[in-house]
């Protein structure tokens, strides 16, 4: 196999267990051999597991970037649909970023810092989408209402996963915590909202919620 | 000093330890020599850091259940506002236990067992409190909505304190991150309250947000 490849399939191969049992959960060994490659190989590819951990979360963060950036042709109702979506699937994806956030900058220099511009920029990109909302005469908000919007919105997003994990962790598998998640994030958006913008949210929101 | 005086004692001053420096930092030594006692002594009354730390959850256990209890004289309002209150306040009293949770969990056994346990029941009180002030006729809610009102509420009464971290780290210091908190559950309420209740939440939500 090429070296390229064997870089590539370490990273895939230590999300996919990361995802199911916890990056704290998973040693090298237990990656290299599910990888079916030596140690030994996976050594020269990345030193310990903290550096694959910080690999995953550059490409998260590269996943999540074209999300956040503003603009945009589509309406603004459709565009902020889309968006969530793709949000909540890049998350679903690398999970295990947000299983046990304060482990991870516990470990890794520099992620809290990282973690801390992302959700910066995530603030910036709802207050857009508010913007837009607003400019489109979908949505009427108070300045007051909308920080505390977007905030619930952040931690809303922030920590799904840290909940499920309390209290519903096979949601995490199937697929349910991440909906349930999204369709509270629409919630949040729909008493601001004008008919018939605030009917559409609801009716993706119950769609979410539908198995 | 009396045996069950010094009891107390480690457990006030690990209480304070644990909030400024996070649990994981503090070592049993520092809470001897803090508390100005032997280590000896120490180890007489705790066998190490995960019984002092089980032993503050359940304080805060004992502390935060009453606040969750059906019940109450005061109208729905006033009810729920001070129940918040309280709630916050004991939450940052105790928000060791809150700033790294799945440590905790993977440390202290049956920990996360109990964290779900008191998360169901703050789910409950939520709902009733929805149901009395649908009751006064203060709130008009569907039921889907208000599903998706309390999780909001819960996560971000989960959280905030993780959260906080991330963004700012100094106000967990100086309460400011406690008040934003509250302030952003109250707004969660607003758009489906009836006036005069809605702008009393509102004046309440800038009170707590005013240095």
């Amino acid at each position: 196999m090429a070296r390229r490849d064997t870089h590539e399939l370490i990273l895939t191969t230590s999300l996919a267990l990361f995802n199911a049992r916890g990056e704290p959960n998973v040693s090298t060994n237990e990656i290299a051999l599910e990888a079916e490659i030596s140690p030994g190989n996976l050594y020269y590819h990345f030193h310990n597991r903290d550096e694959i951990a910080l690999e995953l979360f550059k490409r998260y963060l590269l996943e999540v970037s074209p999300l956040l950036e503003p603009g945009g042709e589509a309406p603004a109702l459709e565009d902020i649909t889309l968006r969530l979506h793709l949000l909540f699937e890049t998350m679903g994806r690398y999970r295990f970023i947000y299983r046990d956030l304060a482990d991870l900058y516990a470990r890794v220099e520099n992620l809290r810092q990282a973690m801390n511009g992302l959700l910066g920029r995530k603030e910036a990109a709802l207050h857009r989408l508010v913007g837009r909302l607003r400019d489109e005469e979908l949505m009427v908000i108070a300045s007051g209402d909308e920080e505390a919007l977007v905030a619930n919105a952040l931690v809303q997003m922030t920590f799904w996963i840290a909940y499920a994990q309390v209290r519903d962790a096979k949601g995490l598998e199937d697929g349910t915590a991440l909906t349930a998640a999204a369709a509270r994030v629409l919630h949040l958006f729909i008493p601001y909202l004008a008919e018939p913008a605030a009917d559409g949210f609801r009716r993706l929101a119950r769609a979410y919620m539908e198995p």
